[in-house]
């Protein structure tokens, strides 16, 4: 199961009643926290999924949008009570150093550790045991990632194949973990119990970019999305500025990733400003790709394994 | 005319219905924005007296909730087309420079000035024509600005005098400034025609401190404060931490100095995060200074020339 919320979703700058975009994803009891701009401690504790649960947080690019309200929230961290059992990692591009360290300023003591894992563009991460993280591509005009979290989903266990070779029930686990074993002297292997593989759970975060192929291909590997959350900085063409080639998307652009990669559901989200109702613009992603919502401040779903 | 608003009240965490501690003054068509935290951009933004028109930012100190919402709000500024010609003044004790450096990571161009003037103790600034500034103590654990917003008002011009001086018209504004005037040979004297010294408005804001003697004497400087805001964190003292000799003062403290300098009106604000309802703390104030109010986000007041 995956839970998961956008915190805010706004674009550019932080509105009354629409904090700046966000996405918070419960794995396990953990949490994990996509971008963090100025207000969204706020919007945390609001949710009330918990502050101090915060496993990890994924930055996607050093815009300030995107990263104000880091220094913040690793103070109430340390007003929670977090404590040196209980590490903090930052996972970002590169180029988000810089702003790390800046916030040193602010937070010069955390009673914590806070570690930072720079990412790459095709790079793959066990966060968790059962938490892949990939780095994907966008094009913007400072370095930007977008991540898939997919949770996989190991295959089904065959008890009766398991009791007809004899393998005791305290053996089946390490089966299930991928392990051979021995009853007797014959050896067992996971897949003589195993059934063929199963679908996981992935959501996909783009945020920040124009629209490019690379960002199908990325969205649609492994398995398709079961959601994909996307900026959609325009409900139409006539919002994106005239005077200058700007990196970000129109819902029809997001809804195109949507349908060329397979995705079950979009959120749009990262609005700008100037679009005070994007419900209204709905029908420009729909066209494309029906099942698109124009999320709002607290959208959130439960993600489940199919069966 | 004077006019004042909390943006928030809230001490040390920004909370859901609760903004970090600042306060927005309106002189002349002009903003005087007192402290800028996590989010104040936003409740600036809903308070609606405008953001372009911000002419001042004064900071108390540096401490994270009373100066990170800086850089935001400077790239909202940017955003809003303040250009060259509108550059922002920011005082502020010299320790909150490191502050405003940190802030060249988010925000590395803006298309506007910034101004850093650096203020001690005891130190007087005309911001406008018709706006002093004053720099007070107090005893936090970084250094610490109080400061007290003077509005003059001129004495009374008596027409009658003038005509029987045969001033003309046209030369009553250079007495009213101050400046004497010949007519014919004689020089006429402000003196003359100007009535006595007159009350002028003023607004005093003491943030983060312990109680001490010393804030007393700085509020009462010139006329008592028509207005003085002051950071109640503690309800009572069963709420400050036994462990730590914590700089913040009770209800009853802030009321003390309320009443010891002749204030008008006392606001309390800054609540410590663990209080969620200071107006039921309200009676240890009224008790000693009974013109007391718990201001919540939004509290706002009009203040005139006495008559």
């Amino acid at each position: 199961m995956l839970d998961v919320t956008l915190l805010g979703t706004s674009g550019t700058l932080p509105l009354p009643g629409r904090y700046l975009s966000s996405a918070l994803i419960r794995i396990g009891g953990k949490l994990f926290l996509i971008d963090c701009g100025e207000g969204t401690q706020v919007a945390l504790r609001a949710k009330g999924w918990g502050i101090r649960r915060i496993d990890s947080i994924l930055l996607t690019h050093s815009h300030a949008d995107h990263v104000l309200g880091l220094p913040g929230l690793l103070l109430t961290l340390a007003f929670s009570q977090r404590g040196a059992e209980e590490p903090l990692r930052i996972f970002g591009p590169p180029s988000v150093l810089p702003v790390l360290e800046s916030i040193r300023v602010f937070a010069p003591r955390l009673p914590y550790p806070v570690y930072f894992i720079p990412l790459e563009v095709g790079d793959e991460v066990d966060v968790t045991d059962n938490l892949k993280l990939f780095a994907g591509p966008t094009e913007h005009d400072v370095p930007c990632l977008s991540y898939s979290l997919y949770v996989p989903r190991s295959p089904k266990f065959d008890v009766e194949r398991a009791n007809s070779l004899g393998v005791p029930r305290d053996l089946w686990g390490r089966l299930q973990r991928g392990e051979s074993v021995f009853v007797g002297e014959r050896e067992i292997q996971p897949q003589d119990v195993l059934g063929p593989p199963r679908k996981g759970l992935k959501l996909v975060f783009i945020t920040d970019t124009r629209f490019t192929e690379d960002l199908v291909s990325f969205a649609s590997k492994i398995q398709p999305p079961d959601l994909l959350i996307s900026e959609g900085m325009y409900g139409d063409e006539s919002m994106r500025p005239k005077d200058w080639d700007v990196p970000h998307m129109t819902f029809a652009e997001a809804a195109k990733v949507a349908s060329a990669s397979g995705a079950r559901l979009l959120w749009l989200t990262h609005y700008s400003p100037m679009m005070a109702d994007p419900s209204r613009y709905i029908e420009n992603a729909r066209r494309i790709f029906p099942n698109a919502i124009a999320a709002q401040d607290g959208t959130e779903i439960s993600l489940s394994y199919e069966d």
